[in-house]
């Protein structure tokens, strides 16, 4: 009779800060042992060498979420966006609950689980957007959502639909510090690119181009120092998501150094692209719009030394797939949308550890502890989805990539599962694939398709801080 | 026959790069002359181991204005605070004409000319204070009013009746860089405040030390690098006013490394009051309340090392009496008047360079020539005085402060014109005191008191830059 | 029968990164296995409430070695010294073989090979001193001696005896470039230590205290830029070790920040201590003359917020034991000794853990992760010692420590094991003791005392880098 | 009968802090009167449209002064090197007096005093550079002629024949601060150009392109940073002399903000040329080696920020002219010569002024209150020379240059004076060039030609601080 329902045997299971090679014993969807020939299992894996890696933790995507800007419609649902998730080596998402402004936090919450529920497969948390934080809002409806598990708030600084004034932001955070949530801050000046924005547009500069002058790194800049300031105000921990600019990077690091807790996420995006792909010919460049923009070379190769630095805590997708031939997709106003109301975002759940491990890991830019950091175990304890989620451990949940080092892929369309009609990343080599992922101990990815069942991803209740 | 009105004989005299012994000649009112052993004057001024200054310019005085925030009445007009001005060896004040939102700027400018005419005993040039910039403000009134002299604008980020929004500071600083005007920023973050404040008040902390709470200094660091930033995206310089704290001249450091044309004031109250004033007993502190506060002992010391480090190019006062004993002054809610509704202000225009001397060159923290500077020269420069006035040159008007350095002087009310009932300077010991004025080569002040004659200032346009 | 050797029950085990209740089973003094309910194990150890950590490395150490200024003699030798570091729950230590100028390094290494034999009760690799970078050194005798696990190299930029000039560091760096090995280097500059010094003495200041003022701040900020510098000309990671100011971590921060691999050690001597033990009545304070000595209490607060923000990866105890009461220890010229010809040097290999796990992770500073990193894994790693050592993972050597993060000791003497006559932190008071070592899976420390057997410890051979 | 011996008339008269129209009186030889309209003068200078400006300071520069390395011999006398100032816009010059290891300082400066007199045609003082700091050296010889107006040191952290130890630079600066003497340091890490110049020659990189490998950025910014340690110890102010690199400029910045007095020079070649010119074609590269070499164009760049930042305080012409046709001059060793046996020193004293009026006043990064003050009064006041130098006031020396704003120049050797047989701005266009150059009132400079008198010039003694 075999011992575990499953054993992962002879990889090298990496965590946050150890490389050993074992075998991983699975019972009851989650790791019961460690150790070297372990007993049989009903299912036995092979990964010699693989890497055996804690599932992926994408931890900032849209799903099922219309722009809040153009009202354009996404390409994926909770089903294919965590089919695609799986297929690129995650086992949890985070994607997020939008409040708009009006409306009850408490409807909005329950909308979603009723978009995830029955097609999500794998588990998945929410973060909470908090767009009106009323005293009905923040003094009874959050603190019982908090209490039951969604202790992540999201606030945007921009975004008309979405951005708190100053004021409003010190109640939430004060609400997190209160409570024991956490909170996460979209950075971006809003007046100063709606002012940038109409003298672009008075002037005819409409192409994808001007997205990168409307939101110039001194936008971001200045609202991350705000949120940072704000933070310190009322001394809670923040995360700055989707840092673009070497500038705003600065700030986190000045931050850092003076010993505030102010964590920042960046995105393949920043790293992977910049901002000439919005200079291609044409309507192209609007395939990689998303706010804030990838900037320049000099740019990009800052926030990595940033990232080898440790200014990044967390590297998300930021996931929002919206399709450029559709017309309520990218193009919202036809093949002459100005820059500014083509739909922001880009989608990436797929290549996002790919991307990592090839120009991360391969290139030597930072180390395989580094890079599960990264994509798993900070996201996990930031959540407070750990150790639950995040780790190869045991007690932990059997959610585990194994990751094939020396697989060459070429990314296209064709390779990846997230139903849209182009990636920003068409063309681009990497080494190193997902060859199994395993979500609670099920194979739910194997041989470049996704093998499991809809719905069986559950609701993750987050702990607070 | 005399050669000159007047001759200033055998005084060191100063400028902000020079120092040399030499014959000041004057006639119609401007230095004709520099040179040894002069020909005869009119008046003949002995100026032997005395230093030969220009007349200090008080670039950021309010005269004759009501607070904004409590509608207290200030303790001096144009008279009586330009006769302080001269017996502490300023020859020009630049005040502020103040538009409150809805206000025709023209007719605020018109108002203030009146206040000035037929009082000011020294020359005076206007700021004028934009709190509304419609169209019709940027687009008409503005455009002749800086065509008539009126270069300077200043913007606030806080105070309910005169703050800006960000969109609106850019139109403003577009405004500026358009016209070759320029731009003063009172950089606090105004939500901050308020939501500190209702926190403290609601917590019955009224006393006059939680002003330094409601104040705390990420709250000017904030707006500091707020209004850097739409600097930098405006494409035109600023200064910053009332520097108050270390943070926000780390952030004018940072910005000026980074060749952004940002410039710094501070004042004699953050370079010798600290928070401590505000935590003595029962309303005292109420004194020396102001916006920003002063800060603690490591800050002042942290703004004297900015200082000599070259962050600064202007003490200003910041003069804003307001008498403590007075219904409508200080306490306009009487003696248990809460910290937030403490007028702020304190007075110091006839204090600021002695203050500045003493504590600045005679401790040996910065130089005469900086001193020059700092008092006279870069405010000169900056506002489009110069070479009329901040310097001793040919050509110049003949605006001229005969110091003695070696004068000793305990500050208290008895010493100074300002028709105030406290000095927040109370028992301070300072060496070096001025001992004549001259405004336009008319002694104004002599023997500590004022010799000149009421209406004698004119108003000066400034240059646009 | 027995499934383990060993079985350590239901304790609390960490790692660089995790946190995680489960069994940890031994089998030939390595871990065989992780998890819930492990089968019986020969030896039972109860651990529920503990804290199981790997057992810490002291990378750190001075062992049966006499001072290079004063000829002194330790207090401890292999045995002793190791029983102290088990006893701190230590399981193992790297000491360092010197080399004197004109010395073999071949024969250095024999003699303390024979010197550690038979006597040390854990493993222990060691640091070679280079003092005469000769050619026979760095081409004969260092490459052999690299093959056969001795892979640290330790470097002086101070002291008549070990000094090398810049252009010998290039050297060493080239050859641990070229050799996969790794460099440390103790950064002080010498030349302004003697010339302060003999100011100090002429003027007749020969008191304790002055060991500060000989060292002042920049003494070692120059010598850790000056490494830097070096190791980036000749492009190789160092760590610069007993980090001990401000400026140098500054220095450091500054470096990693630019991306250079420049590691930084510091000691509980500096995070515990400050100049004022230094200043104490009488002789006192030769107790805590170091090199450097301790600095003033910003300093400290200083290297604690850099410890904080991942400025140090390794906290050692640089435990170098001179009797204070022993004419061939501490005081070489009796109780007038002058500072500079004070015995160098502080006991610390029990007091380590304690110290930091108290001040660090129970106040709140550091959490478990970084505990365990700091004073195992980074150093296991640093060293080639990963993953044999330094953390608790399968097939790693099952050196642990039992923790009891809730018990209280009020440091002294009879608590410790080393055979000194004095501690420096006497009397200080923390929260959290080993309660059992585990060293290759053997219980070497129980019931506050040593139960292992004398010489069971083995030299361990360090990778390449 | 004339009132002055001559006037300049309707010029505009700059100074470090001001610029205004008016006459120059000058009698005796000094600037006896300013002022509109003057009195005639027995010569009449029309200086309309022009610039008035003080005369050039080349405050260090190599005159008669062979190779310390290659013993090359230098294409310039006192004559030759100060009709070359002269035509340049320059009135003093401050050449060095060079002790040689185990020379007796005394017998040096009268020997270049001799080489000196009778041949200068403006007044000149001279640097001191110490190269041998014994007791008699310290306690003797300079107490004496720091007395006699040699204030002055210079001391090298490189050159076999020149560098001191750290000691020895403590000794000096501690001699400085006792005697009120002025340091410069030349500061680059000589074990560093040592060894990498070995392995380069060793791999048979001999090319002069070379060079700026084996001085790479970190030589200098190490040196720079050990000599600002070593002030900070002996608590004076120094000033680092020739600055090349970015990298040293963020040690002086750094060292600035901390509040020490570290001054920073740099020059023409590192502002006007880049490594590039070393890549030229076979040998030609050679014309440009000086150490430091001028680095890559961001670091050009860097320097002209921090140059605008108040980074720097003089900018020097380090003109040092060897021949490049001459077997005595910078290709010692014939035209193979490897690039550290090229004779260091690019020429540039007739060029330093035109260069940065165009480079720099021209282009906008300067004003011409910076111009003066970078090539004229900051070094009279550092040298112990100012009032009587560097400035435009009653009293001083007159010593002016006329300029031309307008007047467009392409740099060739045919409109230089230095005896040189190449210029390394050959074919650079400015616009500025001076038109009349007066020493002490005579006219020495006009119409592109030097009208003075050979010998005319005097020895400065210099002031102590």
């Amino acid at each position: 009779m075999p011992e575990f329902d499953a054993v992962i045997r002879g990889g090298v299971v990496a965590t946050a800060s150890d490389t050993v090679t074992c075998d991983v014993g699975i019972v009851g969807g989650k790791v019961a042992m460690l150790g070297e020939a372990l007993g049989p299992g009903a299912e036995e894996i092979d990964a010699r060498a693989k890497l055996v890696l804690p599932g992926g933790i994408d931890s900032h995507v849209h799903i099922d979420q219309p722009s809040p800007e153009t009202g354009a419609l996404p390409a994926t649902d909770f089903f294919s966006a965590t089919v695609s998730a799986v297929c690129g080596g995650n086992t949890t998402v985070i994607p997020f609950v939008r409040q708009l402004k009006g409306q009850s936090m408490r409807q909005a919450v329950d909308d979603y689980h009723r978009r995830a529920e029955g097609k999500a497969v794998i588990d998945y948390a929410f973060h909470l957007i908090v767009a009106d934080p009323t005293e009905q809002v923040l003094g009874q409806e959050l603190p019982a959502l908090v209490h039951d598990g969604h202790t992540s708030l999201k606030i945007y600084l921009t975004y008309d639909a979405l951005k708190l004034t100053d004021y409003q932001v010190l109640d939430v955070l004060a609400f997190v510090r209160r409570e024991g949530a956490f909170a996460m801050v979209h950075a971006e000046n809003a007046d100063s690119i709606k002012w940038l924005t109409e003298r672009l547009l008075a002037r005819g500069k409409t192409e994808p181009k001007y997205k990168g002058v409307a939101h110039a790194p001194p936008v971001e800049r200045e609202a991350a120092h705000r949120a940072i300031t704000l933070a310190e105000i009322a001394d809670t921990p923040i995360l700055i998501v989707h840092v673009a600019t070497a500038d705003a990077a600065e700030q986190l690091r000045w931050a850092q150094r003076r010993g505030l807790k102010v964590f920042g996420e960046t995105c393949p995006q920043y790293l992977f692209l910049t901002g000439d792909e919005l200079e291609k010919e044409g309507m192209e460049g609007a395939k990689c719009i998303c706010a804030p923009p990838p900037g320049d070379r000099a740019n990009q190769e800052a926030l990595w030394r940033a990232l080898e630095a440790g200014v990044f805590q967390v590297v998300s997708s930021d996931h929002a797939a919206f399709r450029f031939d559709d017309p309520k997709g990218k193009l919202i106003e036809g093949p002459k949308t100005p820059f500014n109301r083509i739909t922001n975002g880009v989608p990436g759940i797929e290549t996002r550890m790919p991307l990592l491990f090839s120009g991360g890991v391969q290139e030597g830019r930072i180390d395989l502890q580094r890079f599960v950091a990264l994509t798993a175990t900070n996201a996990a304890k930031m959540y407070g989805l750990y150790p639950r989620k995040g780790t190869i451990a045991v007690g932990a949940d059997a959610d585990i990539a194994v990751w094939d080092p020396d697989r060459e892929v070429r990314i296209s369309l064709d390779v990846l599962h997230d139903g849209m009609d182009y990636t920003p990343y068409e063309g681009m080599r990497v080494r190193g694939w997902p060859e199994i992922t395993l979500a609670r101990g099920e194979v739910v990815y194997k041989g470049g398709e996704f093998v499991g069942r809809r719905g069986r991803g559950a609701f993750l209740r987050c702990d607070r801080s």
